[in-house]
């Protein structure tokens, strides 16, 4: 904004505060639930130009009574990969406003994973008008580890690129879940912390504490949301990180580190989602959740809504958003209920939310990223024969609800030279097929206890490089259900016999769908119900999916499967297939 | 810094907090104020290269046995004029690093009245190597109005220019006294705040409430430090204004307003001092009485100490600084007593502050700003003289122990066709004379209540623009102090049977001595000393100099005399003498 417009835009702030231009909208006979003040005071909140105008008896288009009703600002989710929900950003925003959210922190891991820095700038530009806001921290760890092949890296300078060219929008680096790299001085890893100056660096160091931790926060990283007990989040939080008290749909985190909440420290704790997943999303709700929850376990609604608007916005010097004041973006959320955050009318930029259009205003980009190029375009069942080289092989064994997985040595099935799936040992063979066009690599091996009878299952959702993970008892099916994710640019399948029995596309970077929430919820459904059909305790409710998505992602102990082979994961190296 | 550089000190930072390279200092057996947990706990503190390297068992060069004393932040003062303290900043650094003071927030308010952005950006150049950080807040109201000459003007081009070319020390505008100008949306007053861009606006608007406090936030004001009651401040506070709780030397608010902080909002507080005079720096102390105030008004310690340091840092922006962390600047003070905030040791960016030089690292600038060429250099008697007009005059009427003054009508002494000072009736003739060589105007008027007997005494601390203002019995009296002052650059002074009793000089911009803080105290007493043996009751004790230095101010009522003439302050235009 030059200083012309800026100054045009003061004055005309000033008049509408002052009533001599009449306001768009007046809540009256609200109860705001101040985030400054900390207290509950009776108003009348005027919005105008999409901002707050003030409080008092201002004339307006549209009178709003909210009957004593409870106010309080749009939520702010300081940490959240919106990948997680499989929606495009648009859909997200749509379902997520509603619930009372109007703004999202976004690390987009997955999609720099598959599309990089282009990825990366697809999505800042597709949401530049969406009215809930997207901000962006820089995704830190691309690729992961260097023991698979991603879509995409991003260097330090695609870190100064983004920060420079989406300066207010892009506010630092991502989670630098890579906190080995820190603490062993990896210069390639603290370029990516100098690329980004004096900015904001998120941090992720699960159990790292001591003079390590002294390091890792003194090189950069200032927040943390990987704490698991009170100890954890104490020591991080006594060392200058802001703590984000997570509650997602796969990691919880919020009951157990809410004690560590006191009078004198709670303006540096925020909650946050990281991740949630579309049924969560539509059941349970986004921020609005985490905010019941923590009212539910004791804390105080003023200070719960603080953590969800007011501290995420000053901590990451998000100007003038986070409460109702005047001047503040007209972020406004009308409940029904405090104690249960039911959200009757919500407000972004001074617009309800329920008049407003989420359709995103171009198409979904990122489109087509399956590349099978290198393999002719498609998965043969020859392509995943595992000849028998010796006797025993390293299989990776599941832990039920876990994502860790144990390493067994086990002797496979073998049947005419070849080592095969074992449906009575409930052992599958896995395969993750490079996908991003690279080099046609293709990793197998066997896993344990998935659940499968019959059939195959693949993803393309599988962290962190989001290559085409199969599993299946047999070759046929596991070709079929791969091929058809190749066929609709990725996604999740099942088949059986030869066939799909079910799939949901996910033609954005194989990890978003085009549908709206209750269409990926109701997809996603039917594929866990062609689950059940082929499962061996289909009473048994699992997440397949889930443990399919991790199977890949050679961070977390003990074995791993890439597209580059085995990983023993305590020793970080690839390991051989057979004993 | 660049990139290299950054990358050089991050990898330095990590092998210090490892403990691969020794650090400088541990402090062992500490009890760590930490602010940012809001908990005290026990830790052994190791410093390096300006920086916390961390809490642990560091080996260090310099080990320093705490023996459980209190350790804290380094305090910030976020709102002060140095200038009253009439202490070069080199010379106040050195008394408030001593107490515990670690950076300020200056608005050179004087300073720039004096000599415009010229002596503000001489300031910042003579304190950029100084380890008590002086930041700036660039100075929004020079001249104070149209109603008298100053010796500069500030205009958006300067606030544009200062932001620019002192990106991180200046932080934005300061206080934006002009509120009225602001309501009344004056372009030139809302260009200033449109020049700093979305920075930081301190406001300054006493009483003022509703629709108009709303569009002055609008505008963009997010402080205040003017807050007289309970209820203004809570209006402020919910309204979006981080409140300073000021204690100075002249206006005390901090008992007042402390009952408005709460475990909500205490986030929202800091504490300043505004103004400080010489003997109260030396024998209060400098912010550290603010916080040892506040304990005894009972806040608990911590959170005194927080609103003396991580509030203020975090207010401002200022990066790691106002706790004791890892990666923050070592600004750390050692206390001998917690309640009463006894210093016994502290460190800025690391160094022993005891083992400190103090002193600046040029001569100070600013000097010769007494200008009286358009007057021939020098105030003669018949610049003085009153020649009677009419029988009757406006005089201005003291109020004992305010700054506000009467308006009265009086008949004055009249012989040979002058107006004379009466001291039957306590009525001094009152001179303000310009003295930054723009006009030579005089501005000639009657005050009644000074507690002048006999003489004279002048100052050229006289706010807003700081001209040469003199009080006296008789005009060569008057002439003498006055003249006593052009010759020594500026300062106060004291006359008698034309010769001068005693002086205090302040040569930089008349308004800061060049003598250590123990010398300037003093000569005050000297000067005050002096003033008795000319007073009408030497048993009382007056504030002369104080009452003096605001008779030129148009902004405070009712009847203020600049060197244009009388100003009637309630109707903001200038009146007569004569009635």
């Amino acid at each position: 904004m030059d200083q012309g417009t800026r100054l045009q835009a003061i004055t005309r702030r000033i008049a509408l505060a002052k009533g001599e231009i009449r306001a768009e909208v007046l809540l009256q006979n609200a109860r705001l639930v101040n985030v400054l003040s900390g207290e509950i005071h009776a108003a009348d909140i005027a919005l105008a130009d999409g901002l707050v105008v003030g409080f008092g008896d201002y004339d307006a288009e549209t009178i709003v009574d909210c009957a004593g009703r409870y106010v309080c600002p749009g939520l702010i989710d300081g940490h959240i990969h919106i990948e997680s929900t499989m929606l495009g950003p648009w859909e997200f925003a749509r379902i997520a406003a509603a619930r009372g959210t109007s703004a999202v922190i976004w690390d987009p891991h997955e999609i720099a994973n598959v599309l990089g820095r282009d990825g990366i700038e697809d999505m800042l530009e597709l949401t530049l008008t969406c009215p809930l806001s997207f901000y962006v921290m820089a995704s830190s760890c691309v690729p992961a580890t260097g023991m698979e092949t991603s879509g995409a890296r991003i260097g330090p300078r695609d870190i100064s690129w983004l920060m420079a060219h989406h300066s207010g929008r892009v506010l630092g680096l991502a989670e630098l879940m890579n906190y080995p790299g820190v603490l062993a001085k990896d210069p390639l890893v603290l370029a990516k912390i100098a690329a980004c100056g004096c900015a904001l660096v998120d941090g992720h160091s699960p159990l790292v504490s001591g003079k390590a931790l002294n390091a890792y926060i003194a090189a950069g990283p200032n927040t943390d949301h990987e704490c698991i007990d009170l100890e954890e989040a104490r020591e991080k939080l006594s060392k200058g990180m802001h703590i984000f008290l997570r509650e997602g749909s796969i990691e919880k985190n919020l009951k157990d580190l809410l004690p560590a909440v006191t009078d004198f420290n709670a303006q540096n704790f925020s909650l946050v989602c990281d991740d949630r997943d579309p049924a969560d999303l539509l059941s349970h709700g986004h921020l609005d959740h985490n905010v019941r929850m923590a009212i539910a376990l004791g804390m105080p609604p003023v200070r719960a809504i603080q953590m969800a608007s007011i501290n995420p916005a000053r901590h990451f010097g998000l100007h003038r958003r986070g409460a109702v004041a005047p001047g503040y973006r007209a972020d406004v959320v009308i409940l029904d209920d405090l104690e249960n955050f039911r959200v009757w009318k919500a407000y972004l930029a001074g617009k309800d939310v329920a008049e407003t259009d989420f359709t995103a205003p171009g198409a979904m980009p990122a489109r087509n990223t399956m590349c099978l190029a290198m393999l002719g375009g498609k998965v043969r069942e020859e392509n995943l024969a595992i000849p028998q080289v010796k006797d025993e092989v390293r299989c990776i064994g599941i832990v039920p609800g876990q994502l860790v997985t144990r390493q067994l040595h086990v002797r496979p099935l073998l049947e005419d030279g070849q080592a095969l799936a074992d449906p009575a040992r409930d052992m599958a063979k896995l395969a993750v097929i490079e996908r991003h066009g690279k080099n046609g690599n293709i990793g197998l091996a066997f896993v344990q206890g998935l659940g499968l009878a019959r059939g195959a299952i693949a993803c393309t959702v599988a962290h962190d490089s989001h290559n085409l993970i199969v599993a299946g008892m047999n070759d046929k099916d596991m070709a079929v259900a791969a091929n058809s994710l190749v066929e609709c640019g990725g996604g999740m399948a099942v088949a059986e016999n030869g066939r799909v029995l079910a799939r949901l596309a996910l033609p954005v970077a194989g990890l978003m769908s085009l549908l709206p929430a209750e269409g990926v919820v109701r997809a996603l459904d039917e594929v866990h119900v062609a689950f059940k059909s082929i499962a061996r305790n289909p009473e048994v409710d699992t997440h397949p999916f889930m443990s399919l998505s991790f199977l890949a992602l050679p961070v977390i102990p003990s074995l791993k499967l890439t597209d580059r082979g085995l990983v023993d994961v305590e020793h970080f190296k690839h390991v051989g297939l057979w004993v």
